[in-house]
């Protein structure tokens, strides 16, 4: 058996050090511990765990004042067992905190993936659950949830449905509270679902968070999907990665399952620190299953750098295989400050296979949210028919007032 | 009911913002959602979900080109559950992307405190177990574990437990690996450590690395108590806070548990972005029931600002109550390229209610891992009744020839 490897990729900065040594460090400590010590006998049985430099190239950027290096690391995947917390413990655990390192990405032998079932719908098996193929999907989220009673959210559910969007999600901190409490939002936003599907025909996917003690959330999702759930959303880097892959490999969680990015930024946002985004939100959150991931776009509220938010949605679309077969694609989901003025620069950057997603960019319209909504659904149709959006939008009566009231967003 | 809150403390660099109007759209926006525009029955109805400002002090730094400020906003406990992913979610998930921005800290009402065990053992209870009270611990950590058989792994459990050592642990990049498996490693650890004490008549603790799919930690938890486990390590942060709160509280699980600070490193030493070190490997890890916590010191080979590591001590240890009475205090640990040398820094920095804890600083010494525990031992004893460290230490063997070897580091 040949040793395979996980390849991590680092960005080190230091300013007089040197590069190849620091990888050998890196290498032999995080893999075999030492080397040049053992006696020759050992260094035969522990060959296939050792680590290996796959290569070392110094960044050449003059404007910077401290010298950097990315580093390419393998690691043999005999050495931890094929999780992601192993994985990330393994490659970054003490490393992370040994000087000024960012961790960039890590490539994976197909022999690893296989491990992993990746996202159980991915974009074909939710396009399929909303019967939609050819546009973007819209989404929306509720206004306000922390104080909301069941008939209140009811409302606000049936009001966005009404305005034609495929899904609606749970803001990231509604939790288990006495007023709205899981079951009993569930069977309202269900209810409302159907009450809009009478008026609309189309099918809303409701993606409600998932949260309580970590010990729970498996058996919270199956009874959730028994109940008649549609979707979950869930607060990944809040729970870990593993949690989010045993809820969504689990043959008895049949939902799309949504990742949210809450604490990303305690990670991705630092140059010498951390995970890049497209590695946080990109591949890990892939591999562990999710159908969709929530990233802030480039253009709203809460802005990402758009390099970042690019990568993020390459990494999710494109093919990527395993042993026995290929791994899904999720949605990307560039999120946060999103309106219509903003849709063509998302469609120019992320295409039909993405999510558009709003929440006072729905409910703040002028009509109320099924305006909103609707607004939405114009501009999406725009874009997916027309070169001129400028020429087209005025000739929709929610989509224009939706404009004028906060602006056409172009390119800088 | 009065509202209670937990109150965050935040570092906000902003150019040129008004961080006034920052602070009031974080407490509202995290909170309600919003707030002027509502109607005033509303408002009297949502009151109590409101966020709070409580300060907002702009810091004078004159050496720093960009503005800064120290933000405290207070959120009602009302508005999330009482649990460590729905606190991080509410008061940094979406706001850590929100530009550069830091959370320093997080203070608490009693009632929310309520919710946690915290440590089951702590300081006290581990000195119980051991029947040690009166010198820091010592620890010490497997030269090597990967690749390693079980007979292996006997030995050098059994040559640093006869040198005087408290504690045992894994290395935290050892999972499950078909040469050492968890049960049959436990086995062997507590054989090893039953035959050294027959030699010395110590009690030695084997912190056994708890890895493998987050749906089976807390069975795995409760399994190695029943067969005998006498102390877990845990990387935390690869499976969240929350999954070591479910351990740590639960009553067949009889043993400490010890936090590993794997990953840290992705989260507290940015300045712009993260979480402060005390917070996140200080007061989350005390909530969520560690006994001893993991963190480099400030001298070894991977090392953390001296101010950090006080920090974190300090929270690990102070008096903290609750409503059902005080949180158990845990012990600091600080870690990585730690030998005899170094002592008394440690001693002088963490005091009796620690423990030392090193691996190449026991396996490396001239006479092998049993000296490299008594070297420390001695060191120990000397710190613990003398005041002349440099006079003393020539007088022991071990320790002199560890001295000789490492040297002996005074403060900067």
């Amino acid at each position: 058996m040949s040793t395979e490897l996980v390849v991590a990729t680092y960005l080190v900065f230091d300013a007089k050090g040197d590069f190849e040594k620091k990888a050998e460090k890196i290498a032999i400590g995080l893999t075999v511990g030492s080397w040049t010590d053992l006696p020759q006998a050992q260094k035969e049985q522990m060959k296939k765990h050792l680590g290996r430099v796959i290569s070392v190239e110094e960044v050449k950027d003059g404007s910077a004042q401290e010298r950097s290096a990315v580093i390419r690391i393998g690691y043999p995947t005999l050495n931890f067992s094929h999780d992601i917390p192993a994985l990330l413990v393994t490659v970054f655990g003490k490393l992370s905190m040994d000087g000024k390192i960012k961790l960039l990405d890590l490539d994976f032998p197909e022999s690893f993936i296989n491990a992993f079932s990746g996202p159980k719908f991915g974009i074909d098996g939710v396009r399929e659950l909303l019967g939609v193929y050819d546009r973007p999907l819209l989404m929306s989220i509720f206004k306000s949830c922390i104080g909301q009673d069941l008939q209140s959210l009811e409302e606000q559910f049936y009001q966005q449905a009404l305005g034609g969007v495929d899904m609606i999600k749970d803001d990231e901190i509604l939790f288990e509270n006495p007023l709205t409490p899981f079951e009993k939002r569930l069977e309202v936003g269900l209810k409302a679902a159907q009450r809009a599907k009478e008026q609309t025909g189309q099918q809303v996917l409701y993606a409600i968070n998932l949260t309580g003690p970590t010990t729970e959330l498996l058996d919270k999702a199956i009874n959730a999907t028994k109940q008649g759930a549609t979707a979950l959303l869930f607060n990944v880097l809040a729970y870990g990665y593993d949690a989010l892959q045993r809820i969504t490999e689990h043959p008895e969680v049949r939902i799309p399952v949504m990742a949210h990015p809450a604490l990303a930024g305690t990670i991705y946002p630092a140059t010498h620190h951390g995970i890049a985004a497209s590695l946080l939100l990109g591949k890990l959150m892939r591999l562990a299953g999710a159908d969709f991931v929530l990233f802030p776009s480039p253009y709203g509220s809460v802005a990402m750098e758009r390099g970042d938010t690019l990568a993020i949605a390459d990494t999710l679309r494109k093919e990527w295989k395993s042993e026995r077969g290929k791994l899904k694609a999720s949605f990307p989901v560039p999120s946060a400050g999103i309106h219509p003025g903003i849709t063509p620069l998302l469609h120019e950057d992320f295409g039909l296979q993405s999510v558009m997603n709003a929440g006072g960019g729905i409910h703040g319209h002028p009509g109320g949210a099924s305006a909103g909504g609707q607004a939405f659904r114009q501009a999406i149709s725009i874009l997916q028919t027309s070169s001129s959006f400028e020429q087209e939008y005025v000739k929709h009566t929610e989509l224009k007032s939706a404009i004028d009231m906060w602006g056409l967003v172009g390119r800088k």
